[in-house]
């Protein structure tokens, strides 16, 4: 992969002297960026373009070429590709477009191309891509003409979007962000987000990774990279609505995807999501300095009114304001200051005008065992005060070295002001309070994330009778059917989920031997392959409390089916103990297309339709894992014990939900299961499955 | 009010001849602002500043004097300001700090100036401010040496904070938003945020007014003022959590208020909210463009990163993206450009380079019936675009002129660019994809708040026995209590509140008869002054199914009070019959401190404490109001009827709210109002009041 990056020369296909032609632009782009290798232009009408002659072909290259950039029309990539692998060039960024996100055409074009990459070993980025940029070595590669507007620095991009990329690169420009490689997938036909991600957190230069993504190839694979990366990843994964979807397969032929299982799968590899230009500029700011360990801040502000403001949204990020000493307060109103307002934190010093003191006062706040960070409000009043104000700041950067704590730096001063201390400062200048106080949120949050990835999990041994489960489900895929209600069971049970007794009955007089054996009141569930809302037909009957209740409901059940569903093959009736008590709540299961299995829990009923209360992770998860999906509901306080109301077995859901994500990676046969309702039990007393449904997967 | 920022003469009170005497800069400010009126220095020591003498006290001004500038020490401001007085001085700026904020002794000071300004009919701002600009005329008299950073425009600014006051001139500078005039109000001790809301109304220069408040001082009265204004108003209200609460304080002496009253304050009187630097400058750049009238959205843009974005975005905020007609769509692909994407809304128009062409394409969009509004997504790709760029924005700001409809323009392009264009055009220019939807998202919210301001309510006659109730709460009053139970549930009887069918019984025998007569299942309640919390001590007992459960629930709730209270004097209980079906909900009202009666409702028990499901709004409502409040409740579906449970009836339970409404508005002697629960059954069938809590006030 270094080749895309670190070529020692690099072959321009699809340029000519036309003033218009966009290779050209790819040229001079080379040139301004003072790339510090070769660089051959390649058009088939030949002349001359920026001082250097115009090849016909590659084949006319009097030497070896390590990466080739094409932009030429569509039709003519798999021969000019062709024309690089004779050439013996390994290495290609194919920006061309109108391709598969075109239609039929374009598949069958990038089916070719794929062709011609096999045949002769190379590797790709693109196709319907900008290019990349190394501003190490000056490679320079889209296809706009650019000038040097952005300062190098240790910031890597990914981005599926040309435009999207160009747009952060502007806001780090204008935020005094250095960037260090950019480069943008496009359809990501052959090189994958995933792979050039892989690259970048071995790479030197790299401190920090922004991918764009609007689609997610290999989840699982994403998870893995993220995990194993000592720098920050953040990611704006588009995509995610109804209306995004017609556009971005239109554009990058991107497919959809489960929201909330992305945001799990993140959350689950130490990967920051972001979801606006906001989040980004602040979590790249942020992430530049120590990380935000704790809850407790200091803030220390020139004006009341910005500490007013940061105290609220203090409050709002979950921060508390760390209680200074009195000593540490009276020595400051000593030293300091004349006495107009009084101290506490957030330390308002308005009316002190010496900026020296500001920093010591920092120092001697960061010094204290009670503080993680400190939210420094500065105005710099006029422009007066612009050279010290810019002392304070250089002995704020010391003061965050010596304590490994971070100071988030607010300013408020005239724009030209604002944009010298960006440009000219490594170190994150902030101008909302806010913000401010978001982006240490997020700089916490990455932490606990970060914590969290390094934790070693333990993943239960679970004695499953593995076999059983297998040939029960290999019967069902033979029969081309989900399994039953009565097999569900089995499964869960097999895996150590508690699931209420159930007996199958094919006759109602089984029916009824069964109730008087079970013990009144009983439910009866109708087994049937063909019948998937069973409620919604009379296919659970609850409550059943006499042996005449059990005959009613029976042949209630059966007329209503053969109704609704004349050629359903009923296959008899589970009967199961009415069970009460506890609380319901739903468990499942899926195999994401992207992320592999994931498993889930929600608050049943109302709260999972109304207020979508569920908590997804991607599988395998532990018991610590499962415990954090439960308390993470915001519902939770209903099953912690809320009013005096008892705590309810969170342990034992917790254990059932492990079990459930063994299941879903011991057999990735199992598209879905709903485990709905289980009933949890008060504290200590177990939880159990009332119902449980299967969907596998085909073929 | 106008001689605050149009005085002919200014005497700046405090100045000296010292290199960091603070007014000596206002001195300086006057002369760089071009203040086209006379400035007269003032200070004890005498000397001269600015080329001009410092007068020893106004008295020595040779002429009349209408704005007096006041930045002494505080102890001498009394004396000061009576010096003033007697000058003849009726309008004063005290910007001097160290009082009320910093304890008793500053609350005599500010007692002193009161009295003063009563003796000598003067009126003035602050103290503890930093004082006023007015663009038009350069008055400009904050302390803080201040160069002309920022232009002259429209947008009027009241604030409690000086230093957030001038954070938010530095963001408008930096947007190139103009400013007409700012004024900070600190402890606004004699004229309030809401005076010189009610000046800046009407004030010629202004068409769009910012206030950052910490505290609201009479909410009704700003809420009056907003519904009469055509111009638009933004509020930063801080100070609502409790870390807060203690830096307000000692700040600007602030008392917090209840956040959501605040907003449901704001939102009916069409004030709009904001909650971070972000929305304000979204805000106000937003309201510069006609409103966005309805919910669909075209967005063109020329990268479809941006589009997959922009159309996530959309979905967020509510909007759909307007069907554009498939011939629009065809003239469009056959006219401007060469087919590599397959158009649809968002319209990405990724290969068009002929910038002319786009303002064409947003015309013919703008002309569709269908459209609300439109994105524009552009990206100037490099220098050589830019007067391109330029055109592009003027022709797109005559667009929005022809059609009186919105053009959200976002561009991405190196910061000098953009920097041009925000302070070039007086037209909004958007850098980040999602807040520009997310900003048209705020002029929606407005023009529907607006037009509902507008309405005309209907407030309903309610024939209450009005002396009836008066007497009733004049005799708990005379008794320093609260309303019993009984007398509680009477009173929303004779509001027209449905209540259940309640009988008083003084012993067990009469609870006994009351029972028989009322019919079984039966409640019991206790009816006693000085218990708060009936129900934790036994005193209400639920589901009494004949004669001898009934006697065992008296006993034992009557044991259990004497436990717990043992000085409490029971006056009986209140018997009632058990009431099923439906569902519970709360009802409740209050006497909120700024801004008089409010109601509220929410779902009940859970929903409340977990969910924190609760509608508030500031009386007087009328029916619609009411039912607003309910749809807009999060768990609403569950009244309106969900998977196949039966609609409630919510026009009993808004019917309730607008009753309670007006029982608030009539006796402001009622502090605090819980109908908890008040049971809503199926449609057309009515709610009824379970039980009922009225909390005096005293005195």
């Amino acid at each position: 992969m270094r080749e895309i990056f670190y070529p020692r020369s690099v072959a321009i296909i699809g340029v000519s002297s036309k003033p218009d032609n966009l290779g050209r632009n790819i040229v001079a782009n080379m040139v301004e960026y003072g790339f510090d290798g070769i660089v051959y232009a390649v058009g088939p009408s030949g002349g001359m373009v920026e001082t250097r002659r115009i090849y016909r072909t590659v084949d006319d290259i009097p030497d070896h070429v390590d990466l080739a950039v094409i932009l030429t029309p569509a039709k003519i990539v798999p021969v000019v590709l062709e024309e690089c692998g004779r050439k013996g060039i390994k290495w290609a960024i194919i920006e061309t477009a109108g391709f598969r996100e075109y239609g039929a055409e374009g598949r069958k074009l990038e089916d070719a191309i794929l062709q011609v990459a096999e045949d002769y070993g190379i590797r790709f980025v693109g196709p319907n891509c900008i290019g990349a940029i190394n501003m190490e070595n000056g490679l320079c590669v889209p296809f706009p003409r650019l000038s040097k507007f952005i300062k190098t620095g240790d910031v890597s991009i990914i981005t599926q979007s040309g435009g999207v990329g160009m747009s952060a690169l502007n806001i780090m420009a204008n935020e005094g962000l250095g960037l260090n490689k950019f480069v943008s997938v496009g359809n990501a036909l052959n090189i994958k987000a995933e792979d050039l991600l892989e690259f970048l957190i071995e790479d030197e230069g790299t401190e920090l990774i922004f991918l764009y993504l609007e689609t997610i190839q290999d989840g699982r694979r994403l998870m893995e990279i993220a995990k194993r990366s000592s720098k920050p990843i953040l990611v704006f994964k588009s995509n995610i609505g109804q209306l995004g979807q017609v556009i971005a397969a239109s554009h990058t032929a991107s497919l959809s995807s489960d929201n909330k299982v992305v945001s799990a799968a993140f959350e689950q590899s130490g990967i920051l999501r972001i979801h606006d230009a906001t989040s980004f500029g602040n979590g790249l700011k942020i992430l530049k300095l120590p990380p935000m360990r704790g809850k407790n801040l200091a803030v220390v502000s020139r004006s009341g009114g910005h500490a007013v403001i940061a105290a609220d949204a203090c409050e709002l990020s979950g921060f508390q304001l760390a209680e200074l000493p009195q000593t540490f307060l009276d020595e400051i109103e000593n030293h300091f200051r004349a006495s107009v307002i009084r101290l506490t934190n957030p330390l308002d010093l308005g009316d002190l005008f010496d900026l020296d003191v500001y920093a010591q006062i920092v120092d001697q706040t960061l010094r204290l065992e009670g503080v993680d960070g400190v939210v420094f409000l500065h105005t710099s009043i006029s422009a007066t005060e612009h050279d010290a104000s810019r002392n304070l700041l250089e002995r704020i950067m010391q003061l965050v070295q010596k304590y490994d704590k971070p100071v988030a730096y607010y300013i408020s001063a005239d724009a030209r002001e604002v944009n010298y201390l960006k440009q000219h400062y490594n170190f994150p200048i902030f101008t909302q309070v806010v913000e401010t106080i978001r982006a240490l949120e997020i700089s916490h949050h990455y932490y606990c994330e970060e914590q969290e990835t390094r934790r070693s999990k333990k993943r239960p041994k679970i004695s499953a009778d593995k076999d059983f489960v297998r040939k029960m489900i290999g019967n069902a895929r033979a029969e081309n059917r989900d399994l039953l209600l009565s097999e569900s069971m089995a499964v869960l049970q097999h895996y150590g989920i508690p699931t209420v007794q159930s007996m199958v009955a094919g006759t109602v007089e089984q029916a009824q031997d069964a109730a008087d054996v079970i013990g009144y009141p009983v439910a009866i569930k109708v087994i049937a392959e063909d019948i998937s809302h069973k409620s919604d037909v009379g296919g659970v009957q609850l409550n059943l409390r006499n042996n005449s209740s059990v005959v009613e409901a029976f042949d209630d059940m059966m007329t209503r089916i053969d109704k609704a569903y004349p050629k359903a093959k009923v296959d008899g009736v589970l009967v199961q103990p009415m069970v009460t008590g506890g609380r319901e709540l739903i468990l499942g299961g899926k195999q994401d297309p992207q992320f592999g299995p994931v498993v889930l829990v929600g608050l049943g009923g109302i709260f999972v339709e109304i207020f979508d209360e569920v908590a997804v992770r991607v599988t395998p998860i532990d018991h610590q894992d499962a415990i954090e999906m439960l308390e993470g509901l915001r519902g939770a306080q209903m099953l912690m014990g809320v009013r005096g109301q008892k705590r309810l077995d969170i342990e034992a859901v917790a254990d059932a939900l492990v079990r459930l994500s063994e299941l879903l990676q011991d057999f990735p046969e199992i598209k879905e299961v709903d485990i709905n309702p289980i009933r949890v039990f008060h504290e200590k007393e177990g939880c159990m499955a009332l119902d449980g449904r299967m969907v596998l997967t085909t073929g």
